[in-house]
């Protein structure tokens, strides 16, 4: 199993724009073979840090994520809405 | 429902010490009320870096845990396999 923690610093005016584009990879994504989990997450300690975090089945169905339109289509739209992008960490379940 | 991911970057030579005592950690994690999923992940980009990627029902459920015997008991010995232990990051769900 595959799991993603991709962290955003939103930009504070942004707040609402933010979620609701990213609403729409949201309902995208929950539809795609291989994902078992797909959520937005704000961090406990600053309201504007976010969290997606994403359980897959496997490597492949993580890059057919990647690849997807609805993933390149939106992820670009998301990009300006924060301070430095929402770089991934791709981890694999051992236990 | 809460989230948490707590990465360490584990001492090399300490990998299968780490991964023996959090195996105990897991097991007695996953018995309590308002654990829904307690995993130890690795990096794929580091093999030294891991996460534990958690879910809890509610913050009380987490609380519950940071006091537990087992959590108490088990962290400290796995404090010296790191540099600088496991800082929590923890979140809340909102989509």
């Amino acid at each position: 199993m595959i799991k993603v923690v991709a962290k955003s610093k939103i930009k504070p005016e942004c707040t609402e724009q933010y979620k609701t584009v990213v609403k729409e990879l949201i309902e995208e994504t929950r539809k795609e073979a291989g994902n078992i989990s797909y959520t937005l997450n704000v961090s406990k300690s600053d309201e504007y840090l976010y969290a997606m975090i994403e359980v897959w089945e496997d490597q492949k169905s993580l890059d057919a994520h990647l690849a997807s339109e609805h993933f390149r289509r939106i992820i670009p739209q998301l990009g300006p809405l924060t301070e430095g992008g929402s770089p991934l960490e791709i981890y694999e379940e051992l236990i």
